[in-house]
Parts: structure tokens; C-alpha cells; sequence
């Protein structure tokens, strides 16, 4: 068995009415002035920021304001967000928002006390020694950036999409109330539900066959969103279920789900350079990707192919065939994504074939020009990634 | 659904060689000058003490050991602490051993700063202000304390064992190496099970029927260490067995299985009184008093108890009586204690018949002479807390 760390030390408040608490976490986490950083309208629309405006004012704490972060955060508004902190003595990042508000918080954490440039970190030139703290209230299930330890920005100058990760990213606290998600229209509910399961099936889908116990968590975590979120996309304000995706959103990116595991990751590498070319959402692109990995990857460890054919998808287990039943979930599995909106074919993805020069262009990309490699239960070379694209093709 | 807070900030090494980190764990978190806290002479003789002696000096961390804690820690050894405490200037506490010896840091951490005696915060007396930071390398995965908020000590002068329970106590690191388990006994490593699965079964055994999520990670928590005990007590050397035992330890009692439901603990109040009475091992308490509790209650929630007995002990499902698939559970359960050497009656337990008058003591103090209730699925007066000591006799 592998050796791990287990790290999330994020306070998380959960249920109805808690985002009242947001002065009270700010103050006990030691924030005074606060950068309360948001996205779009639909926070200002919802009277949600209005709200956590009120209640930092409540609680006597000062804030400035920073909206418009936008899908695919942008390394110029994490420099504004920089530049205010230094200039108003900001000693606390509150994010109000998904996955995109939050790794803006991030960075802007991450480059606050930097000499250089906070790209510098995004591409390993630099090295950060010091932090901000970052609290958030989440209205968007989906990244588990919440509890994670990454950030993912994107430079707009050149089009550059770089991680960084480091165990001060991960919140001080999350304040995750199910109703703030309501309003998710039926795709991005879909979408998100997506990348909660890949962000759990990415660490699931291993060669590390003695980690029983986290295994059965993942496959719970699968089961669960499997089966809410349709009661979701049914009614969404069905509370139960919006609480089972919001919690469980948090629990396969936490690293819960892969405690003694070696993650794998090559489907989210191989949809990085597809939503890249395309700008489509990244749960749709998972979604049109991972059965074409699957069926590519699978007799690595049939096994567990089949494993989560029978515990996840609920197929009946051939015991004469470990290949004919993980086919059968993979079957499963894409049929269960077309059932939620989702395409699980590039073709259905973007609308059209796709072009080889496209399929080469996505593979040079993803493998750097064939100077490296994704994946780890099937290490992808650079053709391995052309000849998936070509599979997802549709 | 029930609102929650979820709040596990530990950091867990788990795995070979993780004691080796001790030095850089303390650092990270801030320590300079240990108090190493440890048990009786298994720590000195198996080589552990001396090895996190040597990492201790390996990273320059000055330390002051002190030994002898005992099972159910004595509140004289912990002012024992506080006294070194303060007199060597010690700013960090580190447990070498099982949840005795970490409740006992963490008894030394609320009492360092108080100006009145420690215990008066055990009574709730006083409030603790100030705590001193814990962390531990873990030798008996039970009590779950390496993550829990609470402590439990006991006070010689006069037999009283009380608990606190606050975030601060939570350990700042959690070393846990599943070699270091190897010579657990087996009737330890049986009591530590069944530990381990009643802190899941308090939590499950709720009347919250809508946290779907939560509910699934209990029964994978709980098939997992059903099934890995055994391994474990046929082959005591089983790495990847004792393993998954120790980390669902933690899972057990970090909150994760019981997010959004009511606990219960009846079993835990009634089994306290049981191991005051007759000084026997908690874990066999639970064992001996489970079963009784559970046909006592089951009515209140007969749909879980069906679902617990399907979905955990395995036992096929009667569509027609939940009743019925109920107790077959509640059979299974007793049968799989036996199967692991633990008792399911008092008798079995203390080897002779308890006496009525004993019932009525133990009611007695487990009510606060009919003050007050235990339990949540069914709230239990001390009527009802006779009535399932004497269900329990054998």
C-alpha cells in the first residue's frame, strides 16, 4: 500500500442560513479587512453578496469589493486583486462563488507578499513563502476547490492555463449552503456532477488493488451523485440532493477518495487541451472523453473496470468475463451521462468531426510536443493521446 | 437535513517509515521544546520511544519525556504534565501511543494556561482560553482521538471520568504507521474493532433518514473493518489489513460518518457505567451491550436497522417485514462478535450474573439518579436503562 498524507483542514459549515456565519469564521480565522471577491452578476442578481455584505458590516469587519472573475479565472484580475491588497492592508480573501472565484483567491494569496510577478509561480520560475488566508462561500458544486489544494489560472497573454499547488490554498473555511445552488441551470448542474464523479473516478481508476477502504468511499461518492443528481435535474430545489452533490463535490476533492492511491488524471489533461481549442465546459469535455480513455486504458486493471461496473453502474457481473463486464460499465457510464444532457463524443461536444490537424494539434499540446507523458495507469505517450481523441471523435 | 460543521484538521502521515517525519511535523507546527507523553514500557521496549527520541534530536527539537500514562489517563499524571509543562517551557505536546495517552496531551494542553485546576474544566467549571498544540504517533487504532475533539480523563478522588470536547484538542499531526500495530494483542485488536465500529453506529443508528452520503461512507466504514478484522486476527503481520483498520479508526471519529444526522451514543453512556463498575475493556463493553440497545430501539427507526442489516452484515433482505430483516441484522452483528472473541452479554463479559442491585447502581449513575436521558433515537430514562442492562444479562 502506498504511503499518504491526509490534509484538510478547511472548517466547513453546512446547511440552511450558514452564510450568516461568515463574519464570525472571517473574525476566528483572523481576518480584519477583507478583499470579497466575486464573479459575475448572478451573485449581486441573487442577493447573496448583498447579503455577506450585510453581515460582515454586522460583525464589524471592512471589506473591498472585487468582482468579475469569470470562467477560466484571468491572471490580470488576480494582479488587481494583488494590487488592492497591498494597497488597503487586505489581510483576508473571502471568495463568493464557484470554483473560478475561489483559485482566483488563490493566487491573489499566493502573490500578495511575491517581489516577482504571481505568473512566476503558475510556471515554477518562483517560489512563494508566505500567505494570505482564504475563506469562501460556495454557490457552485463542482471544482472542489474548496477543500483542495489547487488553483488553476489562466494567462490571457498567450492563452496559458498553469496550476499551483500548496497546502495554504486550501480554505480556512467553506460555508456551503445547498439552497446558494438552486438556480444552477440543468447543465452546469450536469456539468459539475461530472466533475465531481471524473475528480473521484480520476483517483479510483488505479493500479493499487490494497487500499479497500478508500476504494468503497469512492465508490460511494460515485453511487451518490450517480443517483441524486437526477432527482436534482427532476426538481431543483429538492434539498436533500443538492446537499448530497454539494457534500459530496467537497468529499472527491478533499483527497478522501484517493488516500493510499495513485491518481491517474490523463482524462482531465486529455479534455485540458479540448475545452482549450473548443471553450467548452469542462464537465461536458470529461464527459465526451473518458470512455475513449476507458476503453483505451481498461485492461491495465480490468478488474477494477469491472469493480465499478458491478458497485457503481449496478451491471449484473459476468464471472466468466472481467472484460465483458467492465465493457458493460463503461456502456453504463456513458449511457448515464447522455441521460443527464451530457455528450460522450467530441462530435457531440463541439457540433461537428473533428480534424485530424486538430487531433494533432490537442496531442502535441498535451504532450508538450512529445516531450512528456499523462496518465498513470496507463502511462499516455503523445500517439497513446492522438489515437484516444481519435476514438472520442463520435 | 440536519445543518452541519465538518472540522478535521489534522495532518495524517499514514504509512512506513512516517514516524521518521516526527522532527519536521513538530517544526511545521510551530514546536520547539516536547513534552513526549507515552504509556507503560511496550513504547520503551518495542524501540519506538528511542527511535522518536533520535528523529526528535535529528532536527534539533528539545524534549522532556514523560511516561506512565494508563487506560482510562489519570487526571493526578496530567497536572504531572502541566507542572513540567510550565517549569521546562515546553511548547508542544507529543503523544507516542494509543487514545489514553493522546487524551492525556490533550488534558495537558486545556490545563497549561489555566489559573484554576484542570479538572474544574472537566466539570465545566471553567473555560480554557489558551491550548497548547498536540500531535501523535499513533500505536492502537480505537478511540479515533487522533482526529476527534474530545478527551476523556479520570479523576482517582472518587472514581469520576468526564469529558471535554473542543476544536483546540483537535492534534495538529497524526503519525500512523500500520506496522507499528503488528503486536497488538488479539483481544485488543478485537475491542479496538468493535470501538471503532460503534463510534460509525452511534452516528448511524439516527432517525436522519435524508443524509444519503453520510449514511453510505458509515456502512463502507463499517463493512470495511467487519471484514479486515478477521484478516487481521489470522495473520497479525498483515500490513495492508491493519491499515485499513487504522485509517477507518480515524474515519470513525473524525465527523465524516456522521455529517448531517443526530448521534446517538446511548451505547457509549450505558457501556461507560458497565467498564466504571467492573473495570473491564470498553470495546467489549460496547460489544456485550449493543444487541440489548439495539432490540430496545430498533422500532424507532426499523427501516434503518433493516438497511444496516442488508447493506452491512449482509444478510438477505425480507421485502415483507423490515422487522424481521431487523433482527436478522441485529443476530448477525452478535454472531460476528463471537466470531471475533468478543462477548455479547454482561455475563459472557464479567463471567458471573450481574445482580439486580447492580442494575439499579448502574441506572443510577448512568441517569444522574433519574436527572436526566441518554440517546437520541430513543430517549432513554432510567427505566429504560435497567430495562437493557437486565435484557443484556445472558
Amino acid at each position: 500500500m502506498k504511503n499518504f498524507k491526509y490534509y484538510a483542514p478547511t472548517y466547513v459549515a453546512f446547511g440552511r442560513d450558514t452564510e450568516k456565519k461568515v463574519g464570525e469564521l472571517v473574525r476566528r480565522f483572523g481576518g480584519t479587512k477583507v478583499l470579497l471577491h466575486y464573479g459575475g452578476q448572478s451573485a449581486v442578481k441573487s442577493g447573496l453578496l448583498g447579503k455577506v455584505e450585510q453581515y460582515l458590516q454586522e460583525a464589524g469587519i471592512e471589506y473591498v469589493k472585487l468582482g468579475g472573475v469569470v470562467p477560466n479565472p484571468r491572471v490580470s484580475k488576480v494582479r488587481e486583486g494583488i494590487e488592492i491588497c497591498k494597497r488597503e492592508g487586505i489581510d483576508f480573501l473571502l471568495a463568493v462563488g464557484g470554483g473560478s472565484v475561489i483559485d482566483s483567491c488563490k493566487a491573489i494569496s499566493s502573490g500578495r507578499y511575491l517581489d516577482c510577478d504571481v505568473w512566476d509561480l503558475y510556471t515554477r520560475k518562483a517560489v512563494a513563502t508566505q500567505y494570505m488566508p482564504i475563506g469562501c462561500v460556495l454557490t457552485i458544486p463542482a471544482a472542489g476547490s474548496e477543500m483542495s489544494d489547487g488553483s488553476v489560472i489562466t494567462n490571457e497573454d498567450g492563452g496559458l492555463k498553469k496550476d499551483y499547488c500548496v497546502d495554504e490554498f486550501r480554505c480556512k473555511f467553506a460555508i456551503m449552503n445547498p439552497e446558494l445552488t438552486y438556480t444552477l441551470p440543468a447543465w452546469q448542474t450536469a456539468c459539475g456532477a461530472v466533475d465531481i464523479m471524473m475528480h473521484t473516478m480520476e483517483r479510483y481508476f488505479s493500479k493499487d488493488d490494497d487500499m479497500e477502504i478508500t476504494n468503497a468511499v469512492a465508490e460511494t461518492v460515485l453511487r451518490t451523485v450517480k443517483e441524486q443528481v437526477r432527482l436534482v435535474l427532476d426538481n431543483p430545489t429538492d434539498y436533500n440532493s443538492r446537499a448530497q452533490i454539494m457534500w459530496a463535490g467537497s468529499l472527491a476533492h478533499n483527497d478522501l477518495t484517493g488516500c493510499g492511491t495513485t491518481g491517474d488524471w490523463a482524462t482531465h489533461c486529455l479534455e485540458h487541451e479540448l475545452s482549450g481549442m473548443f471553450d467548452v465546459s469542462h464537465g461536458a469535455g470529461l464527459a465526451a472523453m473518458w470512455g475513449s480513455w476507458a476503453r483505451y486504458t481498461c485492461s491495465e486493471n480490468i478488474t477494477r473496470f469491472a469493480r465499478f461496473a458491478v458497485n457503481v453502474m449496478g451491471v449484473t457481473n459476468d464471472f466468466k468475463s472481467a472484460e465483458k463486464t467492465a465493457e458493460a460499465g463503461i456502456r453504463a457510464m456513458e449511457q448515464f451521462y447522455h441521460s443527464i444532457g451530457m455528450p460522450t463524443s467530441i462530435k457531440e461536444l463541439i457540433g461537428r468531426d473533428i480534424t485530424e490537424a486538430e487531433i494533432a494539434e490537442m496531442a502535441d499540446k498535451c504532450s508538450n510536443y512529445g516531450k512528456s507523458t499523462v496518465g498513470a495507469l496507463k502511462v499516455l505517450t503523445r500517439n497513446d493521446m492522438a489515437e484516444i481523441y481519435r476514438m472520442a471523435k463520435g
